[in-house]
């Protein structure tokens, strides 16, 4: 049974999601590195999502809300800063429909590549949410394309909440129960999904989101106890975190997640570094946000089993020199 | 019982390496990617020896060279480019021994760094492989140390031999025994070792050498039958193959290895390149090898079961640009 689209998602969505996309999704797996734990005082178990289909959690959100779609959709579309595009392009070309996808300006080149690689059209837009959102309706009016939103869709934020699911069951296959659960918050579908399936599956584990302090919405509106949803222009390298938490993904956040603690742009650089040369995986901005996190707030994750997602690999290779060097300049 | 040092190294050696350093080093996993079979139009199993301890197969070596060191050995002593010195720094700290690697002014920072994290003390000398050895005859004179040569030594090879018992094994779990081994050769530790295990364990698979074209003593030697040790000024990215074809290893390579193809520089890049992008694994240039050469000689592997090495994930960060750029140029 479809969700409605106007309800807020509920932690039995979730596990219906894992059902909806199993086998078509990765069950991507857990890393640890002894020498990351002696650096943050830590157990630090980092899930693998840069390794999931495209290269990102997104393709789980995605393929979940098309298992949903309305009767006789031909054509979906969104907009995207790109691993959200790129998620609906794959899945759309899985089963067979158009898909366009409304891209800002600033989205790196990987994320465009991959977007057109599945065959998706790409309508470039500015920078802000309001451009994609007027531009996203300009596609719709024509076309009559099914919108499936990045973040702010309970299908979408069930299809995320899924890898809190593998996150606990892989930790019971080690033999133990993390302590916290880590994830990085931008427009929050991950870090709601995360909480929905957490609070039904191990209540006793702390969820905490992370973003950069350039782009901390989410951590003003959970800490303030009001949805921030004022345009911003997020100063951030981490591109995937710039967009305004959604209005569902606040209330299902508020509900489920203990706190949002925020991260400096030299915080993420130095995890990138960390992880690329102590775990030899090629992360995104982005998905070096959970590890700043523990760093740079040593004192509450000390000692705890922490599991950090490492939600994307996608960027484009000639930006890192560029990437080291504004972050040490920082 | 010891391997003595002036003969050949043989497949039971393989054998015993594995059982000396069973729990010292990981058994790291074997990846594939759909993306990458169907550019390389052939089935490739990458064995992630990056993943390996040190970020390098060189642990393998390193580890079983300590398991059979002459009694009351204090110090161990070598020369390396940079993934050897680091094995052997680890090892030697994990035993307790003290430990100096010679390096050339020419080796990456980050295996200087590697070194020097393991607390060896560093030497550095000129870029020649003469320069190296007389450096090391220095140390050695002055201070007694047992040398434990980066590749030209029986318990070097079969240490590195013991990756293809585990690609084997791997392979079989999964169902299939490869048609292919490829792996880089520099002084052949690696290739000789995976010649010897492969003859015992799995006759049918045919073992490929890959090297730079800018370094191509190895397949000069083998093709022409007569060792060349000319000294070089090897010109290529891939550091850690820079170093000249060992006498025992050249004398197993002939026997064990039916070929070795070499790769262009822009080869080498653009395979590190697809590894990256597609595997979100970080390799150094050497290891990205091995797919060069299935890719630039692609008429040899075409619908083939081919496992491939990635030997290592050390190098500069900052390097990386650079590395890109030089790739494109050539």
């Amino acid at each position: 049974m479809p969700t409605n689209q106007n309800d807020l998602p509920t932690s039995a969505d979730v596990f219906t999601a894992a059902q909806n996309i199993a086998g078509r999704i990765h069950r991507t797996p857990m890393i640890s590195s002894r020498q990351l734990d002696e650096f943050g005082g830590a157990g630090l178990w980092f899930k693998c999502e840069h390794l999931q289909k495209v290269g990102a959690f997104k393709a789980r959100g995605a393929s979940n809300a098309l298992a949903q779609l309305p009767p006789d959709t031909q054509m979906v579309a969104t907009h995207s800063s790109g691993n959200h595009g790129a998620a609906l392009a794959w899945a759309a070309a899985e089963r067979g429909l158009a898909c366009t996808v409304v891209m800002p300006e600033t989205a790196p080149l990987a994320k465009r590549a991959a977007v057109a690689g599945y065959g998706a059209e790409i309508v470039i837009c500015g920078p802000t949410q309001a451009d994609r959102e007027s531009t996203l309706q300009k596609v719709v009016e024509q076309s009559g394309a099914h919108v499936v939103p990045p973040f702010d869709d309970p299908r979408i934020i069930a299809g995320q909440g899924t890898v809190a699911l593998e996150i606990i069951q892989q930790c019971r296959e080690q033999g133990f129960v993390p302590d916290v659960v880590v994830a990085p918050v931008g427009g929050g579908g991950l870090l709601a999904g995360i909480g929905l399936a957490i609070a039904a599956l191990a209540p006793d584990v702390v969820v905490i989101g992370a973003e950069p302090a350039g782009a901390d919405d989410a951590q003003r509106s959970l800490r303030g106890g009001v949805h921030i949803t004022t345009p911003q222009a997020p100063a951030t390298i981490a591109d995937g975190l710039r967009t305004t938490l959604g209005r569902r993904n606040y209330s299902v956040i508020r509900r489920t997640v203990r706190d949002i603690v925020t991260v400096t742009e030299h915080g993420i650089v130095e995890a990138m570094r960390l992880l690329w040369t102590r775990t030899k995986q090629l992360v995104e901005p982005s998905a070096a946000v959970g590890l700043a996190a523990v760093l740079e707030h040593q004192a509450r994750f000390r000692n705890k089993n922490v599991a950090i997602v490492l939600t994307g690999g996608n960027m484009d290779l000639d930006r890192v020199a560029d990437l080291f060097a504004e972050g040490e300049d920082s």
